[in-house]
């Protein structure tokens, strides 16, 4: 759907709504599919309010309601959740995709949670309280049961029947699962092969034993490393005795991605990550309370770094000038810096780089940071000269100071994101703000100690 | 397959290939999936030499060959077609998948794909330059022939019999086009809906006529957006007289997912960005160039920034402790607007974030930023007073500064990505390096107006 006819469709039911037209608004949100029509309450509930929408959402057929309701954000949900009746909660909860369910049930205030879990039957409360344990970010969380098993001594024809049968209920059909009494798993057979195959032969002849699969306490950065290095559709969860417990398919992961990334990104720029909250969201203490733990963490690498330069207080009240230089020479140790991490973390991120590489980066930065070093030294030898009129020794400690500072700061910044690998530490946590208050301490310490000698004052 | 089998039998064919023990290598490669294959290849390239990893290569069946060629890096590719027979060359390029083999024509030099095409027929070779003309992150670039096509007025069994024969060809079986004498995109219909159907039904009646769809001039982050949305197997691609000219499958979007966030990584951290080459392979003066311009252009907004420090030399003089502080204030301030900077550019990649928001996330960060401002500016103010024993007119002007430097840098890290945005220019480039060396210029003037203004000189 073009964006610009969502916008029409989307203009012509909040006007719908503000007129309590709810039959019309109803008639035209229901030509969209279930994607679209969660945007457009999405865009009801934050342009009017949350009673229009509920109004609207209890007058969609049950299964759509339970289709767009997964598609919500989850304080949307919550709060679609407290406005309607116990019984409505129920048709919902049994018309959501297992997974969904499970993300809901996470969600939902405790209370709520046993409202729910009372209807359900011992096994079901059961299984339900197993995936509700898996730690959040672990494969279990991601997984859902509504998957096709079958039998090795099937035959084609009916394992064909059987995905007849089923097909409608399951996350994916394209997949299916062969397992044995203990519920183990023997194989992976595709669709695409069922069909292509010959009615009478055995589901046997064409599983393929040798499936990647993953754990259900696999850490879900790790599943969506799979998924991209194999393309797949799907992959089966097994626990530690191999039986298979779920599948995890491929749409799951998209969000997956977009969340490590995002986590990366905040890391990055010194924010506490706060999983899956929309910026426009999150309340302005939270905001705060992201934000301000690094700043003041940084803020006191600064005081060490102030205590340098009073410590130099000597040198810099006989050449003043000095301090003009200081912003240029941390401002460019900071950049070099961030440059190399972000290039190290990124590469880790995405497996471009092993911890075993770590001698080829270094040798990789040094050879690279010397040139780039060089070459700026040299711009500002001329410019201090020429343009400033300073005098031959300032340019010195300036260029020379910049040479040291680039290379410094690209060993650091290198070698910092390897280090903290090393040591179990997410790399993302030693980008730009973290280098930079490191690097500008090495600067202001390179520049004045050179100025002392160099000035030979 | 668990990282350290994989290490093990990496392991086993590097000392196997070293004894030239070839066929033993190969026994050993062959029990592996194609994508594990090549992982194993590129290896070989990297610890031994091309020469063995050709020989190798060339013992692979046909089609196995093929697909892992698919797998390896361009820059790996390359030297293989330069290294095997042309009719080798021809063989492979017969097996492969189409949106595979425009890749490495793409990649490969202008006398090799000559020779190439001088097999095709006719039809083939324009077909070919059609799809080597598309843009390189257009839609049109990623998208493959291979789909399943039926026509309307076929039956369930017809459907399946014809996916049946040319199943194992196409890219994917599981969701089929429906087009009319002209081409056009008529719908599209899922393997699972043909399964779960009767058998003498037409097409007509399952296939959905309101698909999602891109143009093959889209760009490819925009693609990439809508597999997010709708979390959809396949997308169709039609020209712009909406003929069905190819599809593109999910497990592509996931490569364009990587490549766009690894740009706006080196983007937000002032690095050119380079498509799809590792760090590793990149040469030490490709790095080089990748680097140098931003870290050029911000030294020389340095310039001014020194210039302005210049023209205070008189303040400072009298009052040189003022010059410990700064490295603190301009810190800070770079850190706080890389934080706003990177949740507002990471917001609009994701949709969270719109242009209209703007008044909204401007009055957020208003209040962020003086809460924040406040708390910093008050614990310098007592660090000051009792750890340095300054004056309190020293304290005044370095936490009054504070305040308003961290309300500035968060406002400018907020709104200069939107501005960017909104002119057309990627927000990525407006953030950490970029926002550092405005806010330090800020920074400077704003603690040193504040300076010649509270300490009266």
């Amino acid at each position: 759907m073009e964006n610009e006819k969502m916008n029409q469709i989307i203009e012509r039911v909040l006007i719908l709504l503000e007129e309590k037209k709810y039959l019309k608004a109803r008639e035209e949100i229901l030509k969209l599919n279930e994607v679209d029509i969660a945007e457009v309450m999405e865009e009801v509930i934050d342009e009017l309010d949350i009673d229009k929408a509920v109004v609207l959402f209890r007058s969609f057929p049950k299964n759509i309601a339970a289709e767009v309701f997964s598609y919500l954000p989850s304080d949307d949900q919550v709060n679609i959740i407290s406005a309607i009746t116990d019984k409505e909660i129920q048709h919902i909860v049994d018309e959501l995709a297992f997974d969904d369910m499970i993300d809901l049930l996470e969600e939902l205030p405790a209370n709520v949670v046993d409202k729910i879990l009372e209807n359900a039957t011992k096994a079901e409360r059961k299984l339900i309280n197993t995936f509700l344990n898996y730690p959040e970010t672990s494969a279990g969380s991601l997984m859902t049961i509504d998957y096709i098993s079958l039998r090795k001594d099937m035959t084609i024809a009916e394992a064909m029947a059987h995905i007849k049968e089923v097909g409608m209920d399951s996350e994916t059909v394209y997949t299916c699962y062969v397992k044995d009494k203990e519920r183990k798993l023997l194989g992976i057979v595709s669709l695409r092969t069922l069909v292509v195959a010959q009615d009478s032969d055995l589901v046997e002849s064409y599983m393929h034993e040798d499936m990647v699969y993953v754990n259900a306490l696999d850490d879900q950065e790790d599943v969506s490393n799979i998924f991209k290095k194999y393309g797949y559709l799907a992959l089966p969860v097994v626990d530690n005795e191999h039986r298979l417990v779920g599948i995890i398919t491929f749409d799951d992961i998209l969000d997956v991605i977009d969340e490590e990334t995002t986590e990366d990104f905040e890391r990055m720029a010194g924010v506490i990550d706060s999983s899956d909250m929309e910026y426009l969201d999150m309340s302005v203490w939270h905001h705060i309370k992201n934000r301000i733990p690094w700043l003041f963490v940084l803020m006191c690498s600064y005081v060490i770094t102030g205590g340098i330069i009073a410590s130099f207080e000597g040198v810099l009240s006989k050449v003043i000038s000095l301090v003009a230089y200081m912003p240029m020479l941390m401002g460019t140790g900071g950049n070099s810096g961030s440059q190399s991490a972000t290039l190290v973390i990124r590469g880790m991120a995405i497996d471009d780089i092993d911890l075993s590489d770590v001698w080829r980066v270094l040798w990789k930065e040094l050879r690279i940071s010397f040139l780039i070093g060089i070459l700026l030294s040299a711009l500002n030898f001329a410019r201090i000269i020429w343009l400033d009129q300073e005098s031959v020794w300032v340019a010195l400690t300036v260029s020379g100071a910049m040479l040291v500072i680039v290379i410094a700061a690209k060993t650091i910044g290198s070698m910092l994101p390897m280090a903290a690998k090393k040591v179990g530490i997410d790399p993302a946590l030693m980008a730009s703000p973290m280098i930079s208050s490191l690097t500008d301490m090495v600067s202001v310490v390179t520049y004045f100690a050179m100025a002392t000698w160099m000035l030979g004052i």
